[in-house]
């Protein structure tokens, strides 16, 4: 245990805005009341009637759809809306935010965060902690949500030059306390590694389904899928406007690994076209080498 | 119910000799076992100690390694290899098979193990019926082999024109006696099927796995992988050397789908470097649609 986690072990908000009150946010809410880290959680976000459920189902307290006037009694606010909502967002949360509040968000993207929050937030950016939790489901709205879902995930914040040590350790704090092993690292890398091992096979397995879906026979064709491919395109159920964005949030991280995998895949397929036993063994075999050694299961 | 189901319901075979007792030719075994098919099941194949390995498990009763001698007084011969080793089996089988026998296979593409078996099986043609139990996991092995494998699961049956119609009964009986649903279908529909629903998704999946490994941070990468990536990579996680020999059994088929995929990922990824919002849309919200529809959870 390091002075960081100890600090968390700490961490207290009388009043937590969540904004966006979805599977995400709906989770940190549930798991921060669960862990005793807040007083009132308040709900934010521009859908009453989903705020409302949010409230029936005891994931919020209470709820404003102005976002200046929801965060302004807040000591926490959580900005967990899709990235295209993002700048809207921070512009209105940085009109209301009181003094000495800590602002963080969960996209899946950083670099377009960060340069909204640079754009829309003026002086508050040392109070901003860019941050994004490894977890999620296919489904989403406050009905998915539950409050073990960061439990043994990773957590990547991403502080900038300018953030306030207190506002990240506080950050830091709250998702130890609901379970999860936080990470720091540069905004660059994580929207490489994110690109990599999230964004591409989304993007992979919702061309696959589409392509697919497009074929004559498409009704006999996935009648014939096995549970390899329903665990293969299980992504491609994800909600389409919010990957949307966080392809149009991290289009060039995804590009630079598209086009590697591209390539990659070219070579693959003149080396199954001509019977190249060889490069197809090479390519398959450090595949599941490397699968096995990392993923397990 | 209708008369080829009732027809299967009075199969039985006394002596059946299944060559490969890997996950799916052990699976068998144990399935027909359980459900009283046979009398003595038989194992062969060229690995001993993997066939007394799959004795001692209860899951074939004697073995050969001579594949001739093994078939010499089996009434059902079902070929569970490799397709690299079909054409070298079907040779094997048609030397020693008894007049009235049945063969059967459980290759994954159907057009090269036809083509095998026009070639090497002779006059014995009429007495094989090309099959693909639509089953299986990223696993491999007699030691992965359960006797429910089959069960719910769908068996295609590609059989020639000059099959004998009461073979292609028997091994229809046989596999819905363990509880799979059977479907004909011509043996080039059956490989374009199974390349899109398949072999694709595989190809795909692993070559992912491959370009990440290869990047210079590959193993902070995977550290950073995700429930959905766990889910979207496991089929590389198959066998290898299986997946070579389909990929070369079927490449016609895959290629043409791949090309498909290839020409439309290269679309995709113009369309999230332009930044083009409409064309993201359409393929996602289709793909989401069309998963939702057709593979539910």
């Amino acid at each position: 245990m390091n002075s960081d986690a100890e600090q968390g072990r700490d961490v207290h908000f009388s009043r937590m805005c969540v904004i966006g009150v979805g599977l995400i946010g709906g989770s940190l809410a549930r798991a921060a009341r669960r862990a005793g880290l807040c007083g009132t959680i308040i709900g934010a976000g521009r859908g009453e009637a989903h705020l409302e459920r949010a409230r029936e189902l005891g994931v919020i307290d209470e709820f404003d759809t102005n976002i200046a006037a929801a965060v302004s009694d807040a000591d926490l606010v959580v900005v967990a809306v899709p990235m295209g909502a993002m700048s809207a967002v921070l512009r209105e949360v940085a009109m209301g935010l009181p003094a000495g509040a800590v602002v963080t968000d969960v996209g899946s993207a950083k670099a377009s965060v960060v340069a909204d929050a640079r754009a829309v937030m003026a002086g508050r950016v040392a109070d901003f902690v860019p941050g994004h939790p490894i977890a999620g489901t296919e489904k989403s709205g406050v009905e998915a949500s539950f409050a073990e879902l960061f439990e043994g995930r990773r957590v990547i914040l991403t502080p900038l030059d300018e953030t306030r040590v207190a506002a990240a350790a506080q950050v830091r704090g709250l998702w130890e306390a609901v379970g999860a092993e936080v990470v720091e690292m540069p905004v660059e890398h994580h929207d490489e590694v994110l690109a990599a091992t999230s964004h591409l096979p989304h993007v992979l397995a919702y061309q696959l389904v589409d392509t697919l879906a497009r074929l004559d026979d498409r009704i006999e064709i996935f009648d014939f899928a096995a549970g390899g491919f329903r665990d293969f395109t299980r992504i491609a159920s994800s909600d389409p406007d919010m990957w949307h964005d966080i392809c149009v949030a991290n289009s060039s991280a995804i590009v630079e690994v598209l086009q590697r995998f591209q390539e990659d895949l070219r070579r693959l397929g003149e080396a199954i076209q001509h019977g190249d036993s060889d490069a197809i063994q090479d390519v398959f075999s450090r595949a599941k080498q490397a699968r096995d050694q990392f993923c397990g299961d």
